[in-house]
């Protein structure tokens, strides 16, 4: 079999280069006689792999200075945890909005730490907007608002970034970042797993204001779940996930050379629209988040019935095209069209509802 | 350059067949059209690769059913938190046997939960030994005896389990597991980060006994530092670091291939006790741990001066090896001769050491 379209909501597909790139190299890595996967973190060229991936993002998502990059383990469950930890005292007020499964598991995890209080919630609406928010809405006490930038499950998005006043703003763009531009000014802190637009899973990006990196933090707290322990020690406290952060390396440097997020975001918004036109044009199918806050990285949808939507998954699989059941809690289709998705894809997947559309309606 | 013989004490070298096998399916594997490293870990491919490297690992090791096995993040470092937050209350009393570099780190962290004793502290002898554990000299309301089954640094390790009476033994085996037979029946708990014996950084296993699960833990742990979400998971709580997970089945597999674990002892105890006779004949090097504690895994050793010893570093990285330079706080040298070393990068370092021995003769 060839190469399939994998619609995966994450880990998801990379371009087909950078596999290319990696494989090429697997056994020697840049003449140094050994791979990537079996090099010291410690060694001259790790160090250049990590530090060049580190400098590339930088340059592609436009990080000032005044904001560390880290290199962690442990995906956005870890975040759920870091976050309050370090930003807020314990038994302290933090403000979470929640939009969908992931903002919810942030914000209970938060509850294990402090008084962490939902100042919007979606469930009663099944997700499928953004409620607003604006700065009278928050605890003036809160140590930030957490918001989930892009909620995977459930197709919606952040299409214009909340006011939060006085209070940081803090954000798990794990399914956004590098598929569109992101004000990295705007946030104290932004976190987001790496298995969607950056790279394989085992590796979370987190981008930090270095001045929250001098809060006293409570003793009980691990080393390992400190942020400035990892930002003093350059990601190097411990091993780090060597291969993830080389394989990320890679994708930001395609990225770059494709023109960088703005491009992607371009080719992203360019191909969402075109996708849920199509799904607006049929009888049969039916986008799931309200227009407004669509994401252009995760495309939810639905059929007439769970049988006719099983029917239209198994003739997208047949035609190469895999992962499009929705999360388990939500049923029908989600298409993730991450950077690495080629435009092919999309077309075919277009291609495909057409045709089943046309099917149902003769 | 062709490989080299890389010495590191990890991330550390892979068997070239496993390389190999990871390399020619790195764009496509078994037929499913994607990349390991692209692929959902709710799809059905991988988890078969999850569940066939629990099976091999449960199978090489003889773990019992009544252990269970996780594939974690967060390398050892984050263990050194875990153990105590899901083994002893809050405030509990818990024992460690300081024998080093990575057994200090464990204890020091212990002490962020609770009252953490030192039952034996070797720093005094600069760790050239371990020193004999009893049941009498731990305190009896421990929760468990935390030892470093293998000190990478020093080069020492239990060549015997010590006897711990009732109280029981939670060990990091990272630099030792799968190198040497352990008897994990012996044992509450095994943890172990993958990058020397088992895979690439970014994976670590925990072996723990299952009883130990029904602990109750206290709410202020977060969810994804508690073994029993991962294991009432099936280590799937979130996403897991997929690619280091297929990469240590293929080492299982080989391990398997190759005689099993029994096999790997017997090759690596043959080729260390050749190391160190080599050391032992030369007037200009010496190994630094004391005979009965010697590791198997990594053999330290120095020369006369530093500057013999850089000399002779820079000689050995003339003939293609790599990593040999002794840990910062040790000096010396040190050789991690971990599975994935070949026979002939042992006999590389001995006919190096000799010509090196030799010349200074002469």
């Amino acid at each position: 079999m060839d190469r399939v379209y994998n619609f995966s909501a994450g880990p998801s597909m990379l371009p087909l280069e950078v596999l290319q790139k990696a494989q090429s190299e697997l056994l020697n890595y840049g003449g140094t006689g050994c791979s990537v996967l079996e090099m010291s973190h410690r060694s001259k060229p790790f160090e250049a792999i990590a530090q060049n991936a580190e400098a590339t993002l930088r340059r592609i998502m436009r990080i000032p200075d005044d904001y560390a990059v880290l290199f962690l383990q442990g995906g956005a469950s870890t975040q759920f945890s870091m976050v309050p930890m370090n930003l807020a005292p314990r038994g302290g007020t933090t403000a979470y909005a929640v939009t969908g499964q992931f903002a919810k598991k942030a914000w209970e995890e938060a509850q294990r730490w402090g008084n962490a209080v939902a100042v919007t919630n979606g469930k009663a609406d099944d997700f499928a907007a953004i409620p607003d928010i604006t700065p009278d809405i928050l605890p003036q006490d809160a140590a930030y608002l957490h918001i989930t930038g892009n909620n995977t499950v459930y197709g919606t998005a952040y299409n214009t970034l909340p006011e939060t006043g006085d209070v940081p703003l803090v954000a798990d763009w794990s399914s956004g970042i590098l598929g569109k531009v992101i004000d990295v000014e705007k946030h104290a802190l932004i976190y987001a797993g790496a298995q969607k637009n950056m790279g394989p899973a085992g590796l979370t990006v987190v981008i930090v204001k270095k001045a929250l990196l001098n809060n006293e933090i409570d003793p009980i707290v691990p080393t390992m779940l400190r942020y400035n322990i990892h930002a003093e020690k350059d990601s190097m406290y411990n091993t780090p996930p060597c291969f993830a952060i080389y394989m990320a390396g890679l994708v930001f440097d395609w990225i770059e050379k494709n023109g960088g997020v703005e491009a992607m975001e371009e080719r992203n918004t360019a191909r969402a629209n075109a996708l849920y036109n199509a799904l607006e044009q049929c009888n049969h199918f039916r986008p799931l988040a309200a227009s407004k806050d669509r994401s252009i990285m995760n495309v939810t949808f639905t059929l007439d019935t769970p049988e006719m939507t099983a029917e239209f998954l198994a003739m997208a699989q047949r035609r190469g095209m895999i992962s499009l059941k929705g999360y388990r809690t939500v049923g029908g289709c989600r298409a993730s069209l991450y950077n690495g998705m080629p435009d092919e894809g999309v077309a075919a997947l277009i291609d495909c509802i057409c045709a089943f559309e046309i099917g149902k309606r003769t």
